[in-house]
Order: C-alpha cells, then structure tokens, then sequence
C-alpha cells in the first residue's frame, strides 16, 4: 500500500455514502451533529440490520476486507455466520479495525475503531504500524455504544485526526443491537492479528488471512450481550493465517494463537467478566482469539492447527 | 424506506439493463411485444441459467434481497444451494418477491411477482402493506411460464400499475427450466414471511430474515417440476427471522412455522398435489414454509429452533 | 454470446485495470517490459496474495466466471476452499481458462491461458470452439510462472492474437504462490469440462456448471506445489454440471468423469509425476478431474452421481 492513495479513509467514506443512500433498505437514520459532523445511528434509535452490521465492518476494515453473512449447515445449531477475511490483513485489522482508541469525556465512554486511527496515531501500536494517510480528506470512526459522541469528543477526533469536524462520521451501534454483533465477530480475523502481536509474532511476516464465526443473538443486557459476541469468537471462531518464516514459528504461532491456552478459558464470557468484579483489564488478555487456527508457513509449505469449537460454551452462552 | 425513491422498481430495472446486455451470458433472450413492453425470456426458448435465475430473484426482491448459489458440502447428496437474506424482508419478499397477483385472459395463466405488485396493489395483502413507490418509471413483473404474456395481460398490467407498456419488462421463465427452479426456490425466505403472515404474527415485527434451501434439478414434467421445487423448501428449507415482541411470541413463532406441523406434511408435493386431483387451493397452505426454522427474539436475546431437513422425501423428490 | 462483444477480452481487461488500481491492496507489482506490454507479478518478486489469485481466475475465464474464497466448516481440516461457477462454461473454462498454448523460447518454457487464446486460435481445440472475439482491442495472458516473458514470446503473442504488444498483459505467479495455488485450483470446473471433452461429450450439451476444491498452502519445492494443487483437484474437487440430452449420456458422463476410475489414481500426483520420471505426457490424462462428480440431465430430470473425496490422499499431499 502507497501511503499517499489514503485508501482505508476514502474506502470507508464510500461505504458510508453508499449507508447514507440506502439509509432506508439498512434500518439506519443519518444525522449531523452539532459541529457539522455526520452521524449514522446503526441500531439505537434505528433498528438496524445484518447489511448494516456488515457495512461497518467494511468500513472498520478500510475497504481491505472482504466480508459476507451466510448459513452454514454444517453449523447446525447456529449456522447464521459472519466470514472476513483481508490479504492486508495488518493495515485491515490492526491498523483499521481495531477498537483501540479510547475515547472518553465525563461520562462518555467508548472505544473507537476505524480508519480513523491511522490519522490520529495515539496508540502505541502506531510505532510498529509505518503506514500512512496524509491525503485523507474525509474520515470514518466506528463506536460500539447506544449514545452519539458529546461535541468534545467530536472535537478530539477531529483534531486528532487533522480534518475538521464536516469531514467526520461517526457511526455508532450498541452491543445489543444486530448491527452492533455483526461488527464485533466480524473482529474474529483482528482478534488473531491483535494476538499474534502480543506472541511477539513479526506483523510483517502475516500475509493473507481469513476467519469465520457464529453470530450470534444481540441480548438486552450489556454484560450478557457483550459476553455473547467474546464468545462467539472465543468458542466459535476460525482464523487461517498464512506467514512468513520458519515452520518452527508458526508452529509455535498456532500454538499459542487459540484461546484455549488461556488462563480464564473454559467459562462463559460474561462469568469471567462477573469473577474480576467487571474489570475487563484483569482478565488474562490472551483470551480474545479465536478457538480455532490454522497457520500456514507460505515458505516451507507447513500447516499447524490447533484448537477446536467448544460447542458447550456456545450452547451455554449463545443458547 | 421513504416512499418517495422507487428504490424496489428502480432497482429491478436495474437488473433488468444489467441482464439485456448480458444476455448472452445469461443464455436468455430479449425481444419488444406488440405493445412495446420488454419481453425476457429466461428458460422458454432460450436455455437460461442458475445465473439468469439468480437475476430473476434479485428483481424478484426489488433489490432489497442479497441472493447467492454455492456448493454446501455439509448437504453431500445435494449441494448446491441457494442463500438469499434481506434486512428489510417485508418489502422485499411481501409487497414484491409473492407471487400473488393473478394475471388470466382466456387459457393464459400467470402468477405475477416483483415489484409491479407494489404499483398495481390489486391484491388484499397490500392493505396492511402501506409502502408506495408513486415516483416509479418502470416496472417489472416476473412470470413462472414459458409463454409471455398476451397483449391483453399487458394492458392490464400496464394500466393497473400506472404505466405505459413500453415501461414495462416481463421476465418468464418456466417451472421446467433451470432459472425457473432457481428463482423459485429463491422464495425460501418469503414463505416463511407469508406462514407467518397467515399465522397473523405482526409483519412490523419481523425485522431481518435469511433462508437457504438445494435446488432440484429442472424436471420435463411440469408437476414433478413443481414438486420438486417446492419439497426443496418444504423438506429441505432453512430459515432464520429475527423478530420484535416477546420470548413467548418467538417461540409460537418457531413451533408454528415449520413444514412439519402441516396436516399435508410427509409426502412429496407432487402426490400430495395429485391426491387432491391437482387442485391446488385444498392442500393445507401451512405445508408451504421451510423444513427448519430459527427464530431470534432481539429485545429478549432468546433463540428458538423447530423442524428439521428431511432427508427422505428430499432423496424421493429430487433425486 | 454474440461474436462482436470482445465479451471475454473486454472483462479480462477491466480485472487488469483493477489490478493495477489496487496493486498495493493485492501484493502485486505492476511494470511495463521491453515492448511495451504490461507485466502484473501475482507472486514472484511480488508476495501476492488470496485475492490476487482470485482476480487471476477471473482474468482466466473472461469474466464469464464468478470465484470465491470461504471457509468450509465440513472439511474441517481444510476448510478454505475455492468456488467456481459458469453460465457460459465451455467458453468460460475451455475457450479461454484452459492453459493450453505452450508458450516456449530457448530455455523458456509456461503455458499460457486466458481470453487471449480466443484470439490467437492457435490450438485444435479452436476447431471446435466457434466463438471469435474480433473487436477485442487489448487482451490478457496468464502464465503459470515466476518469471516474466521474453520479448521473442511477447512479439509471438502480440502477433496471434493480432494486437500491439503495449495491448497485452501478462499476469503470472508460479505454482509456490499463494495467488499461484488459487488461480491453478480455480480450474476445478476447467478441468471437468476438459475431461468431458475427451470423454467425446457433446460440448454444446453443457449448460452451466460449478466447482469447489480446498485451497493447499503453497510450497517451496515445485514439485510439491504442482502435486498438491494438482490433489486439491484429484482428490478433493466436487463438480456439478447441468446437462443436455439422454439420461443414459448423463450417466455415462458421470461415471467417467472422476479421477477415481483413471489409472493413476491413488497416489499423491508428486509421487505418480516421479514414477514417470517427470514425464507429464506419459501419465493418464484421464487422471486429472475431480474427485466428485454430480451431473443433471435437464431434459429428463435425473442427477447422476460418482466419485468422493479422498481425504488420505488429501492428507498425504496437502498436509
């Protein structure tokens, strides 16, 4: 990727134009905000929908991702399923897609994700991550919450992000909703990517990937909703790398990549959520993958699996 | 969506332009009637395709459906399936993909579907359906023959739908082709909405759908044809809603909706249709709806399951 | 397909065009050579990619191809799997996917597929194959290879197929790829057709068709990568083709069509090249076919099925 082509920030802006035009066939509403920005209400006080939950997945993978919902029988209890997958899966998922920015003031609260992020760069991961877009006029910020950001936080990004405020959307669905699950398991791909950095796995030896989850049913309450989608990725998902380097590495990748090597494994989401008193930043981070992998070593020709669906902990938490 | 945009007949047009340049690849025909009105013929004379089927169920849908084929390993005998999912079912499988508007003159006979049917409104369900499309251009009506329809049909068409007849495209296709087989079976989804309709669960309700059914092969026979597309939703059709209301109301919902409940349920179509000497309105309408169903309550977060592929009278029907 | 379109040409050409666009997105490097032609590396110098690989199928068969990638949960040890279909399949696979023109200058040697041969005409096949493309103003070559053409091949191209070499593209990737596996697994439909054609079935009988086979890692050593692309098909592809004429025909067709019945089968294809001591001619032609063969008679509604996956062979070869 060019860094001058900026285009994660000129893809999403076109999803949103296309969320916009067919605000109705979505369930979304489309607003501007007190300072100019545009606000895509996703599954609020719109009902949203699958095709809306997808589109910002799109828009949270830059235009590099690839994403589609289908029935997968094989699957029989839950077959409704979400599959992305990117060949710049880096740029894609951690540069984009990520839910890596915390935007907070008072008593707002919510991660943002997006190709915003490649403007603003306040995460340390932006270190690691060289890519840039410095021709990007307009920019797309992806808020998992109920509530349209205060004119503060539109603000904050916007200066962050060097655009002024009319060259922002913001599009926002909570947890509970359908748009709101589809684009959260539709982070199964990014999860992996996000793991396979904390192994201290090289980011540029990942090539092409692909993942694939149940999606499962948005709940009313927070905690079990949220517990849901973790779930359906923690127990349900399958990611396929394909890398650079040694076998011995990416043996050692798929090995380590699943979240059944984790220490809180083996217990619903939100129960391991409820035993740490609510404090997400306490339980064990290498629980977030997928349950299932697949590492292929592109340079000698090895594949690594490991991992499997624990179908009891869907059952128990999908129902 | 907004009544102002013609979004269903607009983009059936759509289909259409798309389909008349690609006729050759499509292996369908296009010629002018006596009236000026567009004549595609999609399986009668010209050989057709799963493609041009396919084509036929995105106008079917008014553009408001998604439609795919794929191989389904999991269903080995019969893989190829088709997948069809909208986020705004209600237009797209009610007020357009039904096939409920019957068009006879002398020995013709037709169902008609597509978008027209939300123009010409001649039909009871379209009191409860209130969206209009005042500002459409064009229209397309969707026909399950092999023959086009005689001048006077098209008069009739035209006047009901406020239209002159060269602004009109039929498409037909009969039961015996292969678009014909897949454009029917495209209706997966829609005859759980319309099962649902009759077992008077608030259409408002239904928010998102996606279904999945094989498709047979084409039969010279035109009622083994039939039978064979209806068993592959009757015995094989799977369907997700995802509905408004109450746990409870989502579970009648699902207990209710299956094939398996019919009092017809249990033999193929075609016997069934015989047994009653071939006429059609003594068949217990609640046998049309797919084999397997899940239902998702969204402001309750629970799920409820019924039926199941039959796999017997799938290998009897379809072969 | 009407002769003057340029149909296949004109819809390979508008893939390069996206190629070169998102070349950065694909991992793909795009230059000019020494004459002026176009040269996209889908995997040589380039990394390529999963998605450039699918953009080369769809390059191989003139746009009269759909292709995807997805995850088959029922292969659970391979499940990313390649999708193939056509409504235009002898044009599709045979008059343009098939890589049938040997292309060789001193020690280089590929063979070269794509709409090009429609042009060019240069091999028996042709005899049969009557659709011409004579408006076709620019034209694409793939080659199964890592390295780029010379000039003395660009100017043997440029002259069959009576165009300017600045009027051609070659893309290549060599079998070790990952663009070089999908795009050589992709055949899985070609191949069926190729075989039906040796079987002496009327080609004009074959209406549609569609195809799927896991997707191998590539590896390093040539003759792996060729033998495991090759098993993909052999063992594991699954074909349906819809067909005219007798039952009795469909039958036959069936029967034949897999690898099962050849000679050769039941040894992974690197093991079988080396018994023949690297002679591809002295192997049974007939070998390479999918594993799993289904075909409709669509004149008499019957569906005839034979072969299976082989998954010990799968293992063996594919890892």
């Amino acid at each position: 990727m060019k860094d001058g082509e900026a285009f994660l920030n000129r893809s999403a802006q076109q999803v949103v134009d296309g969320m916009i035009a067919e605000a109705g066939r979505l369930g979304i509403g489309h607003s501007r905000g007190s300072l100019g920005e545009h606000l895509i209400d996703a599954g609020a006080q719109s009902p949203g929908s699958l095709e809306a939950g997808l589109r910002m997945v799109d828009i949270c993978m830059g235009g590099l991702g690839i994403a589609s919902v289908s029935l997968d029988r094989h699957s029989s209890r839950r077959p409704l399923s979400i599959e992305v997958r990117s060949s710049q899966p880096i740029l894609a998922c951690l540069a984009s897609q990520y839910a890596g920015w915390q935007l907070t003031h008072e008593k707002y609260f919510a991660m943002g994700s997006g190709p915003v992020r490649t403007l603003a760069r306040v995460e340390p991961l932006f270190e690691e991550i060289r890519y840039r877009e410095p021709g990007a006029e307009s920019s797309v910020v992806v808020l998992e919450t109920a509530t349209p950001p205060p004119a503060a936080i539109v603000e904050k990004v916007a200066k962050a992000a060097g655009l002024t405020p009319d060259r922002l959307t913001f599009v926002y669905a909570p947890t509970q909703s359908i748009a709101g699950c589809v684009q959260i398991v539709g982070r199964v791909l990014e999860v992996a990517l996000h793991k396979a950095h904390d192994l201290k796995f090289p980011l540029d030896a990942i090539v092409d990937g692909i993942g694939k989850a149940p999606i499962p049913a948005p709940h009313p309450d927070f905690l079990k909703a949220m517990g849901r989608t973790n779930d359906a990725i923690i127990y349900g998902g399958l990611v396929q790398l394909f890398v650079r380097g040694s076998a011995a590495a990416a043996r050692d990748l798929a090995e380590h990549l699943t979240s059944e090597g984790s220490r809180d494994y083996g217990q619903p989401f939100s129960e391991i959520f409820r035993k740490f008193n609510g404090d997400f930043y306490a339980i064990d981070p290498h629980l977030f993958s997928p349950a299932e992998v697949i590492v292929t070593a592109i340079e000698t020709g090895e594949t690594f699996r490991a991992g499997k669906t624990n179908i009891d902990m869907l059952e128990q938490s999908l129902g």
